[in-house]
């Protein structure tokens, strides 16, 4: 069994890669939209022509059971032709109907069996779904005996097609890790976060990212990990930062038929809708009154494709912020979309060593910096650690000069003051200038449009969690400044930097032997500040 | 001269309207799409038919040079039958060329009469731009210049085309408040403010906030604000937010010329772009790669087209925002896209009381709160300030319990605990049981399910100036209670409520006469509390 799967870019934990089936390669991130055995919704064809979806999921369980009971027991058709799909084409195994029913009246080697027949691309092995009702001794068994299943199916697993390793354990931390480890031992092509639906329904989309980024660790990282079921547009950044490839999803045709109509944002009841907020070739067909006008079956089709678009477009939009290298604000500008959502996003604050390790080093585009929860993201956590260590890499200058950097500034008067003072002390002897502002906190300023120091832009008033954690670099600066200081001149910007640092400073004053002078940006006459400094 | 100017919806300063012209009705907020006079481009029937766009825009000035010069002299045509478009036509009057090239070779007469010869629906005086390069002495003459010529103009003007002030002054914002003022005073049917290009292309967009509401103040609240020349549909929410009913743009034009792709975030070079981010009908025909493929004038014109569907999308995706009553929500997630824009979100603090009064009372959504940013919107503001007067205006409790929102907390474990403690207390008498939480205050148990106070999610855990907020009106409560207090019960949930919110209280109880207890919300045994409230 060889699976291809090769990764093209990175950023955050997410990434372009190609997955090569028998039928063909298939790009992630990739959504598979689920498609009914019964073909009702959207035809294959038109997906893959007119949509461009290059591969769709069906369910084994059920095209099974609907060609046994409904079509007579014919004898099961190769899946692309049946379909009439001739991309890629991956089979859920029905795990999900246990999920919903409890039980499924299939054994597991029969649904293998049966995606082995009709040729299936990506098959999933029939696991028993954790939830999120169990207790603790039941969600034991989801693990254990998908495990067992796991290598009993593996026997008969036909080797070209791809299989998925489910993954259970839910929110029982310990469970999933258990489940993710021995299931990485087994020789799966790709793993599968096991039903994270119920999870979803829930909005604790803090709990989905801290499952998918536990799993991520554990499997190898050369595999692709696809999460079973993952609805709505408005979560794909999120969970494609934390590290997802593939899921599936259904979503887009049960909202239709519940007269939903879904945007990246959240989603919207058909009936309250007055204006399409799409350009997608249905919604410039008609309007919300004459899109209700129509009668149900084509209304939840048009729907339907409408929700699929959203789908299709969401995931174009995080590819190409992956390969700007800009997930990050896409992510955490979507996350201002529901506050559930906003919450998961700021777990992601909690994993940014993880994140930065796996985000690349150089970018193609400058940095933004909105809230303080853009401190946590890899590029700042990385130079802060960087440029602090170049501020203290310094041949021994007794004196620092301490000036409000250029790049927070808006006003002009503001930085012709700054040049001014720059320029004035510049030649003093043994007179170190430096930088301080957001986020890096202190920039020699040689380095000042070296990248991406020179390419950060702030939204400038900065909240106070931003304040604190530049302050503590300040002094955490100045308890670690390798030489003997004697004097250290701040120029405030009111503005820039919160009283606190000031008075903060002044108490680190105290216990070192350097003196220091605060003196205001706006000063017209800097010869108080020259004497100290020469002093 | 009569204007029909109807608003049917509101949110924050932003509306859905319909100005009537004499060609036909145009829905507001609307977006002029700039028609170059000699109709290279997208044409205005496809426009029209295909895109949906109502009402278009082009350059007088440019289209009298354009006939007279290289038409030789041609009768000036009715304008619609030149454009091949039955909907609103707007013409502009040559300010923007005085502002790109300091003069232009025609008197402002001259342009009223041949814009009556056209018969446009909506027109404009030849005003003198501000811009943002001139001193105080010559944006005076701008301003004075502007009133003066609107005065001669509104004497030849045929009174059944909508005439458009146009409101000078640029940064200055003394000149900016003279020139509203006085153009208030004149009969036109649309106020303009005039030229922010140079502001928005330095990114000075908290400084367009400024001048826009600035503007919106001082004219008649019955006619529309038509901003000139908002380029990038990226700031469409903030201005419309701000109260912006109309604005030209000859950006998506313009952008497609230099072969840059805009996106609802901001814009992206052909060049760069692996994957369209969008549905609309090129982009779904074309991949990058293919397009880039194309001759310029066929990818341009591309370009334009999607340019265009994004910033009508733009549009559509406000209004249907304000119908919601959820315009807040988007401003402040499309904020995320830019410093510079966030900035200027920020800005909208200053004007919270004044955005309160223009929103309406009663939403069709719940709230979402995610920074404290969200603290300003007006339905916050509003209710902040109602549910604290509801709590002072109790019957004599003497004794209080401040327990914390069941809205703030996820966990199914704290809410049992909240309603274990509730129950132990409600019957004893002279105990008044409150809730405390994020965003607003202090909430009397009995109001907890009324909109919108049982319909706000806000993303746990909050920012420090969250935190503070809280914990000034807790305090303001306590210092305003109007009955005699004995004894003041406090649970704390650590996650909620920070520490200083509760040192505080403590500071707050030494200087009054009342005795307080805080207990954790985990603890078990209840006894002690019931002892301290029962003394």
């Amino acid at each position: 069994m060889s699976l291809g799967f090769t990764v093209k870019v990175k950023d955050l934990m997410g990434r372009i890669g190609v997955i090569e089936t028998k039928t063909g390669k298939l790009e992630t991130p990739h959504m598979f939209p689920v498609l009914d055995p019964k073909l009702k919704g959207i035809h294959p064809r038109y997906l893959r022509e007119v949509m461009k979806c290059n591969g769709v999921m069906t369910n084994a369980y059920l095209l099974r059971k609907h060609l046994s009971v409904e079509m007579g027991g014919v004898e099961p058709p190769v899946i692309h032709k049946y379909l009439g799909f001739d991309g890629v084409v991956a089979t859920d195994s029905g795990a999900y109907q246990i999920l919903l029913y409890g039980e499924v009246d299939v054994k597991p080697e029969e649904i293998i069996r049966f995606q082995n027949e009709i040729s299936t691309d990506i098959g999933v092995i029939l696991d028993v779904p954790t939830g999120l009702t169990l207790n603790r001794l039941e969600a034991e068994y989801t693990v254990k005996e998908t495990l067992r299943r796991a290598d009993e199916s593996l026997k008969l697993a036909d080797p070209e097609i791809l299989w998925i390793g489910p993954i259970q354990g839910g929110l029982f931390a310990d469970l999933l890790t258990l489940s993710a480890c021995e299931m990485a031992q087994k020789p799966f092509h790709m793993y599968g976060l096991g039903s994270p639906t119920q999870i979803m329904e829930r909005y604790r989309f803090d709990k989905l990212v801290d499952m998918i980024i536990r799993v991520k660790q554990l499997i190898p990282g050369d595999k692709p990990l696809h999460l079973f079921g993952a609805g709505h547009p408005m979560i794909f950044p999120l969970i494609i930062a934390c590290g997802v490839d593939t899921f599936d999803s259904a979503a887009y045709a049960i909202y239709a038929k519940d007269e939903r109509y879904m945007t990246s944002e959240g989603s919207l009841k058909l009936s309250n809708i007055e204006y399409f907020p799409c350009s997608c070739r249905q919604c410039t067909k008609y309007t919300p009154s004459e899109l209700r006008d129509l009668d149900w079956d084509e209304r939840t089709r048009i729907l339907a494709e409408h929700n699929l678009w959203v789908c299709l477009q969401g995931i174009k939009r995080i590819k190409e912020a992956i390969s700007e290298g800009r997930l990050w604000e896409l992510a955490h500008s979507c996350s201002i979309s529901h506050p559930a959502l906003h919450r998961a996003f700021k777990t992601l604050r909690k994993y940014s060593r993880l994140l930065e390790r796996s985000s690349p080093v150089a970018k193609r585009r400058g940095l933004s910096i909105f809230t303080h929860i853009d401190y946590y993201r890899p590029e700042v956590v990385r130079h802060v650690n960087r440029v602090f260590s170049r501020c203290l890499s310094y041949e021994g200058s007794s004196k620092l000069v301490m000036l409000p950097s250029p790049a927070n500034l808006m006003e002009g008067k503001t930085l012709e003051n700054i040049i001014k003072i720059r320029n004035k002390f510049k030649d003093l002897s043994k007179v170190r200038i430096l930088s301080y502002g957001y986020p890096y906190g202190v920039i020699p300023i040689e380095l000042e449009d070296v990248y991406p120091l020179g390419q950060t832009e702030v939204s400038i008033p900065v909240d106070s969690e931003s304040k604190e954690v530049v302050s503590k670099i300040i002094k955490r600066f100045l308890r670690r400044y390798p030489h003997k200081l004697s004097r250290v001149l701040v120029i405030l910007e009111p503005s820039l930097v919160s009283e606190d640092l000031f008075k903060d400073l002044e108490v680190e004053v105290n216990k070192s032997e350097f003196e220091m002078m605060v003196e205001d940006l706006s000063v017209q006459d800097l010869r108080r500040s020259l004497k100290f400094l020469n002093n």
